[in-house]
């Protein structure tokens, strides 16, 4: 594959339109939608809208006349067509640790008390999930078990209450079979609890069809909501007007404006709203669903996020057979090659675990192609890890960024010693 | 006191130029700030400055170069200047009812065991703090009793855990004596919680010196943060390094960049953080901040707040005193009379809780005059609720407002049938 090749992808690529829905900066090729999507081009002006006239002129009477009581159920039924569930399912508010706080809570009250005693997760699975269970296990009597992921299945004893798993690991890309595990876990008396923080938006999730128990995720990776974006809940309709979250605030009582003293939980997930929530965040999060909604049009007859699996897969193969044939030796695939255990990045370690992983990103950074690091620890190496978010990339866009890693290798450029450097925030 | 009189304090008022820095709609007078404050001049530059350069331009790199990990601690430096707190005690962060779970979960877990199990509050606190407590306690096994204001004395027995109120009562505008209270809780062994929703920003608030143990507030209202802005949390330094509290997100982690699977809070009040927090929110209340900040240079030697709070009471003084000369016997004044049990707003109740409450808050509002109506139950009337910001409010405002009251009552406009059906939200 060569530039032309790529070239000639992208102009054959139906969704190569969706690219202008954004404001992209010039001369960057960004890999790291998975951390933090792009600005959407709606959004300045949306936000602009809502900070003068819905706040600066409405003020109070903007509760009525802007209807912002409704936005988290709002933004949340336009999640669900991204998740594979249904309209009232979901609502976007708080943070995706908060939310995970919520509806373990929610799943261990359910839990058969005395002889289920276990969360059950994966030993790589994104840290705040784990400092969150980890958390709520110590005040409810449960104990965190950490494994690898290829052991799940068997430790899915009569010992454990809830399976507890990212579907997209942060770290390799690697994407769980959440029906299957989700059946396992099931067969076994567990509940099964998805984090969709790296796959909504990213890869076709199927809750419902799934028959998850609970789901959570991130509004600001490939949702495009921007940095901090409130998150996003689901609850299975069997449980979410049953049990209780404890962060029992006014926007998830039954009857708000009725000021009563005490709490009854508003029916279905809406019990899963707490406090005000940040209305300038939520309408920015509105415009991010809106460009990722926007490639339903191409999914034809295979459901939504078809499309976009489909580019995506495409473009994390490009880049894989890229590196591979153009530095060669050079990096040991991290991410599953097979297609149905990829989620949408393409993680790098270096071979044999040799330096050089945080220095080649921040040289890829510095020449504008923005991946990022993670470091490793006894048991997992450092990884150099690139999203591919297909809503605003194409395959010269790999290309490059292909040619820009062969350069900083080729050159020794990644040696300097100001991409040596640690950052505040890596 | 006449319109003349009202222009000639205006005149003479120091403050008054602070109006300056809001862009207040057309026709409005605003009266509700204690709900939603008004939008800053310099906030739709700085929103749109962020979201065009720090999300669109500087993407995820913006985290190292516009410092977005130290924002709750900078912002929580400004708010420590309001509320008598010092650098480094305050945090940014969620909401207040999610900020309030943190720290009465963190007083309670310091709570002695087994002699102490009742947490005390006032019966007509904000509501959804009563909610996060009735859970908290419900779930820790803990007793939340309910009690009015002038009970509390005396009702701090041995049983007692915890004293949670908010310092300025969201209906009736009554204001606590936060370190007689406090010592008095000490004396008794018990902890005191205080919500600062409708003190910060708005009445002098000294929380190191009336020794109080945590707090929490509201960056929406007296703040001017905007719709849904982040709260804030202080926590005592005696108490911030030593208790956990359970929403142990990343960004409350001692080393967050070090992924590490297991959690070690922060040192101090950085452990009150959790997930990720919306950057354009913290930038729309960093804004709202600096608002309240410019009056600092009016205060000479009386601290904080002191200009503030001078024309606070000089405008709600004002507005009584106009209600009661010119509606007579048509209304009761809810609020306390004297200075030092007043917060910055006054409510009043219809005189021998007669009808019209709810239709003459809407008539006003439709006349441009904003204030909000709070419902009543069988033992708190329905009230009119008028908050005063002396940022943006003079004394022809007041006058105006009044005014407008009498034609309202005087015309029976508030009997049209639009004035009396109910709102989604009131």
């Amino acid at each position: 594959m060569n530039l032309d090749d790529c070239k000639r992808l992208d102009a054959q690529d139906p969704l190569a339109a969706l690219r202008d829905q954004f404001l992209l900066p010039e001369g960057v090729i960004y890999l790291d939608g998975n951390s933090l999507g792009v600005l959407p081009r709606a959004a300045p002006a949306r936000i602009a809208e809502v900070v003068a006239k819905e706040w600066g002129e409405g003020l109070i009477r903007s509760w009525n006349t802007a209807n912002w009581f409704d936005l988290p159920q709002r933004l949340g039924d336009k999640v669900a067509r991204l998740i594979g569930a249904a309209r009232g399912e979901v609502v976007c508010t708080d943070s995706t640790s908060i939310n995970l706080y919520k509806v373990l809570f929610a799943a261990l009250s359910q839990a058969k008390t005395g002889s289920r005693r276990v969360v059950l997760s994966e030993r790589s699975n994104f840290p705040t999930d784990l400092y969150i269970a980890e958390s709520l296990c110590r005040e409810r009597g449960f104990t965190l078990k950490l494994i690898e992921a290829d052991e799940l299945p068997a430790a899915l004893t009569e010992e454990v209450a809830v399976l507890m798993l990212t579907h997209v690991n942060y770290r390799t890309g690697a994407m769980h079979d959440m029906k299957a595990l989700t059946a396992a876990a099931h067969a076994a008396g567990v509940l099964a609890v998805w984090d969709l923080a790296h796959s909504a938006g990213a890869v076709p999730v199927a809750l419902n069809d799934s028959d998850a128990d609970y789901a959570i995720g991130c509004g600001y990776k490939y949702l495009n909501g921007g940095p901090g974006s409130p998150a996003f809940v689901w609850v299975h309709t069997r449980h979410a007007g049953r049990f209780e979250q404890p962060l029992s605030g006014w926007w998830g009582h039954a009857a708000p404006f009725e000021f009563t003293p005490h709490y009854r939980p508003a029916p279905g997930v809406a019990r899963y709203l707490c406090g005000t929530q940040p209305i300038v965040a939520l309408a920015a999060l509105e415009c991010g669903l809106d460009t990722v909604l926007a490639a339903e049009r191409f999914d034809g007859t295979n459901g939504s996020m078809a499309a976009l699996r489909t580019k995506s897969l495409a473009l994390t193969d490009a880049f894989i057979a890229l590196v591979e044939a153009r530095c060669p030796d050079r990096f040991a695939l991290v991410t599953p090659r097979e297609h149905h255990r990829r989620g949408s990045q393409v993680c790098l370690a270096m071979s044999g675990n040799g330096p050089g992983a945080y220095a080649i990103v921040q040289a890829l950074i510095a020449r504008g192609v923005i991946g990022d690091f993670r470091a490793g620890d006894s048991q997992m190496p450092d990884i150099l890890r690139f999203g591919f978010t297909p809503l605003y990339l194409g395959f010269e866009d790999v290309w490059r960024a292909v040619e820009h890693l062969v350069q900083v290798i080729e050159t020794e450029e990644w040696q300097r010693p100001e991409f040596n450097r640690k950052m505040a925030v890596t």
